[in-house]
């Protein structure tokens, strides 16, 4: 296992920081980041503050929301009064903020009116100033040949080497860019991974997102995401407007600056989620935060241009703030890729980014979580391409198994299917749904997403096509397919049924038949008729949980699919070292985890075994395979139950 | 027509109220409303305030962006201390409200617990203490078969006669009831519209909104839309909550009432445009509003419960406060489909209303705007039901004429669609652009929405399917299509043939041909290129507007279209009373206009005549024929020259 052990990535240095997932959805995931300065909670948006002109004070930033800023350290190096200030007194009194503080290497200043400071020196003078997140120098690639960026990505990856070994206590950005090749990004991504940094801005995107260019964005954001280690914190560097947010968020982004907050109010224009508004245009203020439920438009509009624009700002600040917060929600209610659609509608542009996200179902599955707080909701054309729906038309053609000879189509009529079919329970039959997202075996009506799920009466002609290249691939599977009148009257064991097909289409084919080859009795709520508990032989060996249909494992489980099926299946491996604290009942933290299921993804249920692939407890995955060898902290498991 | 002007609806009775609209989209309005009370500009919310409990006072919510508030009459008349109050010193002392005030009267608690006082008393009572719009006492049909539905409508139609005759000063809102038999709605909308009432309530929805049955919601709206005057005020009865609200604007809703807002308040409930969320079930605030932006989830729950309610209940003013202001900035920008399509994103149950509204294409055409101030912006798969793409169709399908014998398809590059076919600019072929919308003939290149629309790269596929029928049709009149080696190298004259396109598709077959019969000479615009004024035998007949592509039609372009076209054709007929101040250069009022085209629509090019047929100006329409038939105050069409 000592081979297994060495692809973790971080183990040849300690991060002394803390970053570990706390709740996640799509590809998207609420972190907790320490830096020197304090915690953040990501995703998050760090305000740009310009030492030279503060309108609004960086304290009354944070007061609206801000757990972070960003400043710009050559700005502060090429003005002799800042640097001294900030040399003497450290940049946090500079700008008079007591929380954490990014700084930009002035990149962008450098590339348009070039250096006159060596990529390490400003690297140092931003440790020296006590910046907690200072960046590397990068060269970002402006619509540069292919040649070109490859030249411009290897000098970063070397000035990003060398700068790692200056940083000392300072947390170290070292920045992806590419230009818009894809694989020119995931290989920077990659070797930037190897290095010992804390966070991993996505660079050289800003001109892209002010031509609207998300579909190119988007391509860029996958193609880092893939390159770096889950476990590094990525900024999308200079992304601003809210508009971006949620699909970056979704892609796995962390953290954004802007600037946008002030630019576009020195403009006159107000940022929205949806869109930004000329203050000269509008009429009325479509908002209610703290500006615009004080003052109206004219009000505004004849304010002395100083004033006006701290007003504005103060608006964008808000809504900016109030998205985020909004995505933080989305991702702890399950529902950021109904977010993310909704927010597609609203520019074209962003439809564009959404084909992007189309072709990449399979790598977004890995770390879409198995259930979700609430229904899956359906938005419109995208919504039939989520993960989730991809998962399940694969599992069901991959899982499951039908038990009787004859089938019956049936009309969804309404959730769960069978009470509205309640004569048919448990005839020995094969019934199967022909719902809107695909034909449904009747057994599996309580998992997620098939219970959990709201559609219009008619869906969209693409997902309608999903839905039917499915079927199609599905009814070659489906037995004997006859009418109603040609079944026999005969009853079969519905409750049998229901928790054979869940054991597979949950845990992989067979899992039924090991999980319940004995006398079973099934134990259902007294107040939902819902099947809760499920003993074989006397032993308890799943509970099904009402929410979402899907099984918790329990100690005697999970021996039995432990000797069905072989490793690596349903196994996260840990280190011999914890495994006397696990089997205490302790969690199981991914710095432990030296190997895992690659098919395991968050909130299956795993067999927790040592390196020998002794069985030592049964948990509820928080990871997938790629982040329980990334993370360095973190739950990676939690324990349900020790073996004994 | 004399018997014209007796179409008119409202020449039977004088009402002291204005109603008016200002700004249009869909077949939504904003128009001024006066009540003895005060101005009104719709569409707005009225909350509702219970005289009992009133956590927050009727003042404060109308600091909030309330103009008008709702109470229940019946309610007052019950409670002896406040029918009291209300008879001496009228109901805006009782609630302390210096604003307009409606009152409800009670039919939804009489419907529950029976009644104690008569239909026409409660008029009477509802005048008494001074409201500014009382109700009538309708009889609800929640559930009716279609034959009791019938009787209550009856019953109501019947006690609204009578109520009519009993308001006095007091404005009169007459219920449209009928349940959910659109058939009924409409014929008992006919009937209503026929008395002298102010305000017409759709009633008995609020169960249909609970249960979020939003299709038959829409059908009501329609039905009743269609079978009211438009000049009359439309008040959706119930409707608090903003997600219904952009729908039921742009079917021509005005005014709305909500105690939702107290309601979800007391049940720890926040409104969001697109959903509702528990307090309970968050963790931060998704929401810049003061309240939002002032308080933590923690510190809302911690708090005592009639303090947290009151809380709740500004946070879900402010929201629908703010929506009804974006919905108003919506029509101003002409954006309105685009709200109301990603609005339905927020619930299955608004896109099964979608559905409805696909089937009203060509009711809705005759509301809608012939160009915007904005680009028509994609949204998803409602986008291509949009009234102005039917329209777009319709018109090249029965007005376009092709010049040559040689046709050639081309790809859409980009906009204007010459601009990227220099070369092919004038030869001797039609060009017909491939584009998103459908085959367009190149030389409509800038008109509205052709030139100012914004698709994605990939449209859904009932868009295409919509696209996909409409090119079919039009193929079947394109004159020999071939490839673009095979047309002749002659160059034609491109600009005399946009302007003769436009002609025809503006103002009908033909009219290219009269009004460019002659020496041609084209002023063009130095800076930008585009044609400006069109100039005929040394005749100003046309400007083309550099916005949209339309023409805007002068007097000597006037007087061609007038010999052209016979009757009623593109004529608005005034009064013999009105021709003189039109004469003057007056703009035409709707109370003058006693009959108009029934294929004109709002902004589109008229021309104003006497009862004669005389021409006396050119002009541009504000309204359609039904709205010039129906208001009395407002602006049927603007008049841009008399025609001396």
């Amino acid at each position: 296992m000592a081979a297994l052990r060495a692809s973790k990535l971080n183990t040849s240095f300690k991060l002394w920081h803390v970053f570990e997932i706390k709740e996640r959805d799509a590809a998207g995931r609420i972190c907790r980041l320490e830096t020197p300065h304090g915690t953040i909670t990501t995703p998050t948006v760090l305000p740009v503050i310009n030492p030279s002109s503060m309108p609004i004070s960086p304290e009354e930033i944070r007061k609206m929301g801000a757990q972070a800023v960003i400043t710009n350290s050559y700005i502060i190096y090429k003005n002799e009064n800042f640097r001294k200030i900030a040399m003497e007194n450290g940049v946090h009194k500079l700008i008079n903020f007591s929380g954490p503080i990014m700084t930009d290497s002035g990149s962008f200043q450098i590339y348009m009116y070039g250096a006159d400071i060596s990529p390490l020196e400003i690297v140092e003078f931003q440790r020296d100033i006590g910046s907690d997140i200072g960046t590397i120098l990068d060269l970002f690639s402006l619509n540069a040949t292919k040649h070109r960026a490859i030249d411009e990505v290897s000098e970063t990856i070397k000035r990003a080497r060398a700068s790692v070994s200056l940083k000392k206590k300072m947390m170290l950005a070292c920045t992806v860019q590419g230009g818009t090749y894809p694989d020119l990004r995931e290989k920077c991504a990659r070797e930037m991974g190897k290095l010992n940094a804390d966070v991993h801005p996505i660079g050289g995107v800003v001109p892209l997102m002010e031509q609207q260019r998300y579909r190119e964005l988007a391509e860029i954001i996958i193609a880092s995401k893939k390159g770096l280690p889950p476990s590094r914190p990525v900024h999308l560097f200079g992304a601003g407007h809210p508009m971006v947010f949620p699909m970056a968020v979704a892609l796995g982004c962390d953290m954004f600056d802007s600037a946008a907050y002030i630019k576009y109010a020195s403009d006159g224009r107000m940022i929205f989620p949806d869109g930004t508004a000329k203050l000269d245009e509008m009429e009325e203020l479509p908002c209610s935060c703290r500006v615009c439920s004080s003052y109206k438009v004219k009000e505004l509009r004849e304010m002395e241009e100083k004033e006006r624009t701290a007003k504005l700002a103060y608006h964008n600040l808000y809504q900016m703030f109030a998205e985020m917060r909004r995505i933080r929600e989305a991702i702890r209610g399950g529902w950021l890729w109904e977010l993310v659609e909704r927010r597609a509608a609203s520019h074209p542009a962003l439809m564009d980014a959404m084909e992007v996200l189309k072709k990449e179902k399979k790598w977004l599955e890995r770390w879409e979580p198995i259930s979700k707080k609430r229904a899956f909701m359906y938005t419109g054309r995208y919504s039939m391409h989520r993960p989730t729906i991809y998962r399940l038309h694969k599992r069901l053609l991959e899982r499951f198994s039908f038990r009787y000879p004859d089938s019956v189509i049936l009309k969804e009529k309404g959730k769960p299917y069978s009470r509205y079919y309640k004569n048919l329970k448990g005839r020995k039959a094969n019934f199967v749904v022909d719902s809107s997202i695909g034909f449904i075996p009747i057994e599996l009506e309580e998992m997620y997403p098939i219970a959990q799920s709201v559609f219009p009466i008619k869906i969209d002609e693409e997902g309608k096509r999903i839905v039917r290249t499915f079927n199609k691939k599905f009814e070659g599977k489906i037995p004997g397919i006859v009418g109603m009148g040609e079944i026999k009257n005969e009853k079969g064991d519905f409750d049998l049924q229901k928790i054979m097909a869940v054991a597979d289409m949950q845990f992989g084919k067979g899992a039924g038949k090991a999980l319940f080859d004995g006398d079973i009795k099934i134990i259902k709520s007294r107040k939902t008729g819902k099947i809760r508990n499920v003993y074989c032989d006397g032993k308890h060996v799943v509970s099904m949980r009402a929410t979402d249909g899907f099984f918790t494992l329990k100690a005697a489980g999970a021996k039995l699919l432990h000797e069905l099926f072989k490793a690596p299946k349903l196994r996260v491996v840990v280190e011999d070292d914890a495994v006397p604290f696990i089997g205490e009942g302790k969690n199981v933290f991914a710095k432990f985890v030296i190997e895992c299921d690659d098919e395991l993804r968050p909130y299956d249920e795993a067999l927790i075994v040592d390196s020998k692939d002794e069985l030592i407890a049964v948990g509820q995955c928080r990871m997938n395979r790629e982040e329980m060898l990334s993370f360095e902290s973190g739950m990676a498991a939690k324990t349900r139950e020790s073996i004994t």
